[in-house]
């Protein structure tokens, strides 16, 4: 007989969490059994005195086992996802997942909104017309089958001790903790069954994680855990003090996308989809196959055409425009060295890109269009940032959040990698 | 405009919360504005980062606010109040009160309930036939100042804060905090407004405080409060390894009460009661008075038989008994070296005399009498323990409790002192 107190007592005093306490208290938790204010001292207590990796995985099998598991895995071909913590103008998975599925792999991405000042992936694409993020789980079978490739919204039925315990985290500040951040992303990963995973852990002023040592411990965390549960799981972690790409908010960032699939795009989201898809390959057994002769040669935008029509949306409509551009010119000639992704996330935020509110509508048209990128050089007069909105009274406010957001120096700036560092299971299951 | 997610946040990463903060949080959880899960989250960030003085004295402060202060200070005698963290065998209230109104000063003593192993005090005077512990606050006033000393239950308008914080610290695991046992405390005899207060802070197995250096951490905090507050406060941290005198559960306690009010009853009992009574007539300003003439004249007596009287009760009336006894017997010769006053305790509430939900009545007859104390010479077969109750089912589960509780060896028993030690404020407010 387990009860409530004595589970939060044994974590409050540093001690380590059984199996049995942790399967008991979560199931109890889903089943509100354990009450809200229980699972928020025990949140609190998890925050500030840790768990093991070992906890950690049990606790993250623990919310698995709440909900559905949808054995997304036993398809015809070798199955892989990728699962980035969240960034400014991060529109990866736009190019990437078409792509990885081109070169032979099959990609389920269950994805979610965007909440703040980075954006969801099915915002973006709920800007294409037709385009419907709601599938069953026979639709997202048959079409991984056929094309390969689905990004769709999860169904509720996916870890729902992840959803009730994200949502009670958001409001007694216990977000912040690794452990309970891992196991929120990697329960929903695991419920989808696919065999291999990859993670991109940003860091930096646009990220959740600031710094590289906190981004270094998710990476592991996460890690960890899809080893523990028999994933082949790696990450990569990647710069996010600069947004990615030039363009951010929703529609703008489908361009970019389709941009990139075609064989142009700006480098750092070419690099990027590349860098992940070989690692999504390497996971699924085809490293063989090169992703960039795929973006080349129109196989990888002939598969984007055939994942979006699968899912009612015509690749050729025209996207959203806005009704009213801003443009931010360069003070003075020199090189710009600074460009902050929170602040332009925060301005695209401001003009009507994200939500405040989970009920809120996003602008499909609004957002931010870098027109130069650290290390360019620039004149003075020169335009430096567009702002796209259908509401002019909201320019104030983003104007407000990128001033002191960019930086024009005569210095050269120097320059920074994309990709920081990659972590992959210690011993990778076969 | 403050946020519970932002209160919490500073506490959960080690920051001092400021004084706007803890008036918010408590008046904004009070008024169910915060919620339970916020304050539970918070509850365990204090616990764990712990609170500064002067935040433990605002967070008192601000649950007194939260509800009504009687200003029972302003009756014709100077005011002192005491208040014991709890004991087995704690019968003290009984005769300190009338003891030191008898002395001249005025005692309100607002009292509650036992729960778990510990008595509680108005469990105790229920024993007497026609005595009630509800009293309105005009009554409590009449009563000071005819009579000046009233023991009662607390009105449910006193720091409602408390009442409800308390209630969700017990299911959240959050009850092992100093500063909030201390600002718990010390709320409820804030809110009674009495000019001076003295703490008996119990140190022991049979207390919550099982070592010395807690005890000194508790009685510093609260000392800091009440100095904090302008009340004259002194505590002392008395032993609670062994029951207090030799009678545990209600009747049989008060019956020992009475004893030591007509100038007999166990030495510990009269000792502790003098010592106590000697602190708060200091800070009466009565440190010319003795007590232990006010007992040995009958004036401690007469004193206790008027306030009994006052709140419907028959001093004389004879108290309920339990109908079963049952005998455990010393099985060699030698010296008691061992009671174990937690083994008591749970044998005497196994027996009926305490409850162990809120809703649960007591047995007022039902108890443990401890024929012998450490240190008395015992022959073999002596009595040393009678278990009174009137449910002869429960005293297998009593004897087990008793199990291994009490020692006889051939060696004499170290004598411990009762009166550990002293905490008095820096500078005693004038």
């Amino acid at each position: 007989m387990h009860s409530a107190v004595d589970v939060i007592r044994v974590k409050r005093d540093g001690g380590r969490l059984s199996d049995e306490q942790i399967d008991w208290v979560v199931d109890a938790y889903t089943r509100g059994q354990v009450a809200d204010e229980q699972m928020a001292a025990l949140a609190m207590a998890v925050l500030l005195r840790g768990m093991t990796p070992e906890e950690t995985a049990r606790w993250t099998a623990a919310m698995v086992a709440s909900g559905e598991v949808l054995a997304l895995g036993s398809v015809g071909r070798p199955t892989v996802d990728k699962h980035s913590t969240g960034g400014v103008g991060d529109k990866i998975t736009l190019p990437l997942t078409p792509l990885v599925a081109a070169c032979g792999a099959a990609v389920p991405q269950l994805s979610g909104r965007g909440l703040g000042h980075t954006g969801g992936t099915l915002d973006k694409l709920e800007s294409i017309p037709g385009w419907r993020a709601q599938l069953s789980v026979a639709e997202v079978r048959a079409q991984l089958d056929e094309v390969g490739a689905v990004v769709c919204a999860a169904t509720e039925g996916l870890a729902p001790a992840d959803r009730k315990l994200y949502a009670l985290r958001d409001v007694t500040g216990t977000v912040e903790s690794i452990p309970l951040i891992a196991s929120s992303i990697m329960s929903k990963k695991i419920a989808e069954g696919v065999q291999s995973l990859v993670l991109d852990v940003k860091c930096g002023s646009g990220a959740f994680m600031k710094d590289l040592d906190q981004a270094r411990a998710l990476a592991t965390a996460l890690v960890e855990i899809g080893s523990a549960s028999g994933l082949r799981t790696s990450a990569l972690i990647t710069d996010m003090s600069v947004p990615l790409g030039r363009a951010v908010g929703n529609a703008l960032e489908v361009a970019e996308a389709v941009d990139v699939l075609r064989g142009g795009g700006p480098p750092d989201v070419v690099e990027l989809t590349l860098a992940l898809a070989r690692e999504m390959l390497d996971h699924a057994g085809l490293s063989d196959v090169d992703p960039e002769a795929a973006l080349a040669d129109g196989r990888a935008y002939d598969s984007w055409r055939r994942m979006i029509e699968a899912q009612g949306g015509d690749p050729a409509a025209e996207l959203p425009r806005a009704q009213h551009i801003d443009v931010i010119t360069a003070p003075r000639a020199g090189v710009l060295t600074e460009l902050d992704a929170f602040a332009v996330g925060i301005a695209a935020w401001r003009l009507g890109a994200g939500r405040a509110r989970k009920e809120d509508d996003v602008d499909h048209a609004a957002g931010v269009l870098c027109l130069a990128k650290p290390g360019d050089s620039v004149t003075a007069g020169q335009p430096l940032l567009e702002l796209h909105t259908d509401r002019p009274e909201t320019v104030a406010a983003a104007r407000e959040a990128l001033r002191g957001a960019y930086e024009i120096s005569d210095a050269d700036r120097r320059s920074t990698p994309l990709i920081l560092d990659r972590v992959a299971a210690k011993s990778e299951p076969s």
